[in-house]
């Protein structure tokens, strides 16, 4: 059998792995690096729900290989069954060994699927990323009238918008909290996103437990706890995910709270040599410092450069610092962000906090055309005033807006330094000066804090 | 004749002036905030050149008083046209007095109308912040075939825009320099501007001074040095604007360079119950220190809440500490951004720099739909690494992303620190995780200067 050589060794082609490799060949330009995949074609992981709706063609939702390609990365398609941690080699299913220096764990997550849907009914879909499961999946949902979306995370309800985009269908959202996106806004935001995910006709179902699907060979029906069933041609299940880590499991590394694989801040799994980022890859509270089930393909490419940078040598600032969990998405036209702590989860964990609300317009004056609303919500410590998280909803500028807040929450900013902090505004692009939304909010928490002498 | 009396006098209607008086209300709930103005009606200063095309009516580009009845500032139109220090009391034209503790001066400024362009002629312009000054302007230039502007500052490139789509008109720019947007921006970003400029039609002369204007009893024509004229109905000068310090200099109060009032990091000026904010206060460069001479309504609100905040007792981090100057503009659809030195500044101002370059699009997958291409360079110490400038052209969401940039600024981040930050991305909304603009430009940089060991 071929025997192959690298001096890095990535396994798995998402964001993850494709960002290790590039990030080591950027700092390591005379080490050889490999990235083993499964898949000959790989979806964009996010670009997933915008197959179904959006995009002209499955095909439209591949990650190309020229970045890798530029940077002189290996490309291997195959599936890495085991690893002699003593000898540096990964076996293939194929009989190929490949023999490494480093060794670096990027196999994602896949799909949680409890009993209750483990069944041998056609036509019952979960997110898997696989590009070729998608296309076949994406071809008979458009078949579908009827179509039941299980779990209303932020997958869900992106696949509910864009499946809904597909013509004349009936689509239901059912979710067991009270709330869509409740893992990640407050009520209010995930009130807003529900609101207009019904005005396009979307129904959902919240509040509400899955019995389980029934129906002959295809699935014909979703059943409720309390017996309601929901007529379904096609179900799809969105109901989190969890970390791939049959490999580093057989490989006996440690593996941490919610099944990631443990690693230190340089991404360093329990082998000195092997590395997991990713998914696959426990992830810490920022905050809390505790263990959370985040998966996010930005939180992996920053654990990824982390891993890159530090592969061969520790750069003592190009660590993981802990998870903040940034992210946002569009529903129906509405956009939403949200980064660190929630107001819900910060009042769970303990935090002592105030929070300061903004509700403005992201254009100035107001009477300009194409304007939305911008509602914004930060949280501060009532003690040192720092910044713990921010949650916003409004037009498509929110994208970036989150990533402000995001950068502002990094550097541990006080509702004091918000307050003073020079931005720029302009008409078409962004609120006034006078009403800039972060500042507004630094302003509203401030006062509710500070007592005038 | 009338004695009136405040806590505290602010005198200015513009965001500074607004903004200082909010953000006193806000800190001093209990003093009485007085607001002295010259017109009835305040345009929104950032919104003036949208007046011209955008709005449907000059009135859409009112401030309304709003945010400062709702704080309960007293709002008075007048002209304070001497202040006496001794006895706290500022004389309004109308012979009314105000005694006060604390003055703010906010009284903005004025554009600059250099010698060959004073003149009797009528149809000569130049963007006066008064709104009926303005309404008049915009119904004769509504009128005019032919319309000259002269200077391709921000103003002038937003005006030729907008003037451009008010109907069948021959618009041309001129510029003394060799592009437009010259003080903001690199070379790139002005030829990029230029580009969608030209393509909707607007003339550019760039690299070309005026020697004057010509006509009968309105302006006819502008000439160029070397005696080409180009036909005129009107003209609009805008050439840059100088701080007003009338009343500054009839009270002996210290003056900068570029003619700003002089002011401490608390605003305070030469005298210690008064205090200067916005565009007639001095600039010092967040940078270099050094004066400069940059005039935003951002910068101003960012001093306005500094001053509020120190008015009647020093809060130690709510200085201002430093112009950073950020603002971004639309031009004919392209949105550009800058944050701090552009490259060519900080080579004449003696930095050691090193760039990173992005190059990419602003959704992903890049097949998705209105997508707009992103180019984003940043400047960074060579030696600290430290960043030092921004700049940014492309889609709109480029508003939010330069002050993302700014952002860092003010927290003195380095490339290292913006290698592995945490962002959020999402594809409709922003670049994908793995082309990140601001990561990709701080690992560009990073390999031009990190010798690998």
């Amino acid at each position: 059998m071929d025997k192959l050589t690298t001096d890095v060794l990535v396994i798995g082609g998402g964001p993850a792995g494709v960002i290790t490799a590039i990030s080591t060949k950027n700092t390591y330009p005379n080490k050889r690096v490999m990235l083993v995949r499964r898949d000959a074609r790989v979806a964009v992981p996010c670009g997933i729900p915008y197959m179904f709706g959006t995009l002209a063609s499955a095909e439209d939702n591949l990650m190309g290989d020229a970045p890798l390609k530029a940077k002189n990365v290996e490309i291997k398609v195959g599936i890495v069954v085991a690893v002699d941690q003593a000898r540096k080699q990964a076996l293939l299913e194929s009989g190929e060994e490949i023999a490494f220096e480093k060794l670096v764990l990027a196999t994602g997550s896949k799909p949680i699927i409890p009993k209750p849907f483990r069944t041998p009914l056609k036509g019952v879909y979960a997110v898997y990323k696989d590009f070729e499961y998608l296309v076949e999946m994406r071809k008979r949902i458009q078949e579908a009238r009827h179509v039941v979306i299980i779990g209303g995370g932020f997958i869900g309800v992106e696949l509910a918008d864009e499946i809904n985009k597909m013509g004349d269908k009936v689509v239901t959202l059912t979710e067991m909290t009270d709330h869509i996106l409740q893992q990640s806004f407050d009520e209010e935001f995930c009130q807003r996103a529900e609101e207009v995910l019904r005005s396009d006709g979307v129904q959902l179902r919240t509040g509400v437990k899955v019995a389980g699907l029934g129906g002959k060979e295809r699935v014909e029906y979703v059943e409720l706890e309390g017996g309601e069933k929901l007529p379904a041609d096609a179900v799809v299940l969105s109901i989190g995910a969890r970390p791939t880590t049959d490999l580093a499991e057989k490989m006996g590394l440690q593996i941490a709270e919610f099944g990631g694989i443990k690693v230190d801040e340089f991404m360093r799994t329990s082998h000195p040599d092997i590395f997991a980022v990713g998914d696959c890859a426990e992830k810490r509270c920022f905050f809390s410092r505790k263990h959370i089930p985040i998966m996010l393909a930005s939180t992996a490419t920053a654990e990824a450069r982390s891993a890159g940078s530090n592969i061969y040598s520790v750069k003592s600032l190009e660590m993981n610092k802990g998870t903040i969990g940034v992210y946002s998405t569009r529903v129906n036209g509405l956009s939403l962000g949200t980064a660190g702590l929630t107001e819900s989860k910060a009042l769970a964990e303990g935090f002592d906090i105030v929070t300061g609300i903004s509700d403005g317009i992201d254009k100035h004056p107001g009477t300009l055309p194409n304007k939305s609303k911008v509602h914004v919500k930060l949280l501060f410590s009532r003690f040192s005033g720092t910044l713990l998280g921010g949650q916003v909803y409004g037009g498509d500028s929110v994208g970036e807006l989150i990533n402000t807040i995001a950068l502002a929450i990094q550097n541990k900013m006080s509702m004091v330094d918000l307050d003073t902090i020079q931005f720029g505004t302009h008409p078409l692009l962004t609120a006034a000066p006078t009403t800039y939304p972060l500042i507004v909010c630094a302003s509203d928490a401030l006062q509710k804090v500070y007592v005038p002498n």
